[in-house]
């Protein structure tokens, strides 16, 4: 009767099994660091003085916080973090050039349903959407994973989003997701396995089942689950290389990664997604959520569509659909930024990065943009902001006197032409 | 016996004849501001008190420098210039989205011929490729100039270099006047009036004049004119609105806007490019001029293709050319931005923009990039450049302990492949 939670944690320890609330230290398969954390952990990892990294075949390192670099600093960080590439051999090393790193490491075939994946961001929980339990640590913790591949975890607890109903047209998972975190609070789900199951999410396609993962960190959960299936494989199959290749075939072979649902350590909440309408977070926290049909007077200068959570193709199909032949509105600029180059690749083929550029839109290269504050497209003081991303705490994007206001794609693109708040029709 | 410069400033000063050497009171015709020293310019016009600019149709203001905003700083200023253009009633505002100043005046029809137009950015000589009499001028003149629409000017003597020959395959515009500048000097046509003339610049088109005058500045000119044809005509009459489309019309019907060869304010240099090989700027003066050839060894970590100099449609289909099926070296980044929206959406309908994602360069939105060493794509210590910009002065695109050399698109592509400096076969 354990949970996937449970279940992978009990192969990640060596121990067979494991209950929620054990002390476990786990095997790590997969460590990722990043532009913006890795020069940390570095740090700290040339402290501890291992001087070789466990297995350089299990890291990989995605530039996408600040790229190209906004500043000296930047730039002499990524010096750094090119340098130890370099020294410690590592293969999997993603340069500036190919995208956010949630979109990348599911992409390059890193992620395998049952493997311990930690990565020093927080929105890491998103590979959850591909079976692996994977979660956000900090540089110092990455840095005692980059000398000896292992990292204690307490086993977490359960909770469950057992969904079911189909999603409106001019809805997404992004509404999904907001809705939930509005129910469940920004601490409700705080140190739980979150897991998305039922109706609605096996009929989900992987790109909507990474916008619920990714967005569990955002009511505290620990992961943001989904048990894999045939979605899974297909999505991964013709990504995954040399030992992925093989686990991978086991996982289908023999899988068992279900949360058994008479377990003691599982809370399972019912949900029903026929009637949900657009949701909007508002500003200053994810979980104030409000339906978007009653925040049609908020006025916008800037909408951002990208990120970890909404800068994939699906998410500029559905921008690009309201967008054909429209204008932005005057009043406001528009970022559309693809979450990787394979993403942006895709959007030049199917002539959406025209479309784009056509209604008035900025196309930027693959990277984090504006979600993170850091440089592409801050908001300056009073300004507000509409962006698919997944924060909007005082100074997220700029200015701690703007605002910032989540939503999904289709909302931004609709709210992009209106010039406020706008529902597609 | 008149130069092009001298009959520009006997119309614009009401005199009907002046010498070089005169002190006149111009009439300005445009007058041109960005998002970098625009809130300057404005800061100092509040000061003087007018009120209200002297002419808002005769204001144009495109955001290119610090886009999208960078910095809480010019997220503030983009707001504080967005308020200014609307109290002001200024029509010619280019928000976010249209490119890079140099290119946009142009594009949008605001380069007339005959005209005095100055800008508070030193490579507003970029528009003399059109016949203007353009230069850049301080934030502080630029505050009289919007409160006034007059300005005081000596009239410049004039260095006229008369070219001849045909440019080789590998060879382009910016090969062209990297090698006069390297013969002249930085200082070397300092306050003078550069033209460029001779059967070449009759052969060449608007973008390529556009590279020659807008480096005049770099030898210290104060603008870089060429003499309006058939072929500045064809470019503008597409372009021009309003009265500027009569003004266009009176230009062709009986221009006189030639140098006249026996003025006395006249030095002639003749050219033959016959012979031209490919040029590069070294570290860190504009003027250290090497042939190409001489510099295979010197490895690049970061290749440039973009901003006022070269980053129109024909230097995106040179490199395009080169890098069509060909991965950049895997030891450097590339960096490719059009010049402008219209360049950008040239790119996508040719396919440019797709070769360039598939050869591992990076695409950004129209704006200028690393060339002034703002945010997008600096260089670190110790690591070199090789832009198709214009300035390479110690700290340019970003750290002084890196180096910046400067050259064609051809050049640029051609090393991106090969990690080096290379020239096209």
């Amino acid at each position: 009767m354990p949970t996937i939670a449970e279940k992978i944690f009990a192969r990640a320890s060596g121990k067979g099994k494991v209950e929620a609330g054990d002390i476990v230290m786990a095997d790590i398969d997969i460590a990722m660091i990043h532009d913006l954390t890795g020069p940390l952990a570095v740090e700290s990892f040339n402290k501890i003085g291992t001087g070789k990294v466990w297995d350089s075949s299990k890291i990989v390192i995605p530039f996408d916080h600040q790229v190209p670099a906004d500043s000296l600093d930047s730039a002499n960080n990524h010096i750094l973090m090119r340098k130890f590439v370099k020294e410690q051999n590592i293969e999997n090393f993603y340069d500036v050039k190919e995208g956010v790193c949630h979109q990348v490491l599911p992409e390059k075939g890193h992620v395998i349903p049952g493997t311990v994946i930690v990565g020093a961001d927080s929105h890491t929980c998103t590979y959850g959407a591909l079976g692996a339990f994977a979660t956000g640590i900090g540089s110092t913790d990455m840095a005692m994973v980059l000398s000896t591949g292992q990292l204690w975890f307490k086993v977490p607890e359960t909770i469950r989003f057992e969904i079911k109903g189909e999603l409106k047209e001019n809805t997404s998972p992004k509404d999904l997701i907001l809705n939930i975190i509005g129910q469940v609070g920004a601490d409700g789900a705080t140190y739980k396995s979150c897991e998305f199951a039922g109706e609605t999410i096996s009929n989900m396609n992987v790109s909507g089942r990474m916008v619920l993962s990714n967005m569990a960190i955002e009511m505290g959960g620990k992961t943001g689950l989904i048990e894999p299936d045939k979605r899974t494989y297909d999505y991964l199959k013709g990504r995954v290389s040399g030992e992925n290749k093989n686990r991978l075939r086991a996982f289908i072979e023999k899988s068992n990664l279900k949360t058994d649902l008479d377990s003691t350590s599982l809370e399972i909440i019912d949900m029903d997604v026929s009637e949900l309408e657009p949701q909007i977070a508002c500003p200053h926290n994810v979980d104030n959520v409000k339906p978007a049909s009653e925040l049609s007077d908020v006025e916008i200068d800037q909408v951002f569509i990208g990120s970890c959570t909404n800068g994939r193709i699906e998410d500029l199909r559905d921008a690009a659909k309201i967008l054909k032949g429209n204008q932005i509105n005057s009043n406001l600029r528009m970022l559309v930024i693809p979450a990787s180059k394979e993403v942006y690749l895709k959007g030049l083929d199917e002539g959406l990065i025209k479309i784009f550029v056509e209604a008035g839109a900025l196309v930027s290269a693959p990277c984090c943009g504006p979600c993170l504050g850091g440089h592409t497209g801050l908001i300056g003081s009073d300004e507000v902001s509409l962006s698919t991303s997944n924060r909007n705490f005082k100074g997220r994007q700029g200015s701690p006197e703007g605002e910032v206001y989540l939503s999904s794609a289709k909302v931004a693109a609709q709210s992009a032409i209106e010039g406020k708040i706008a529902i597609p029709k």
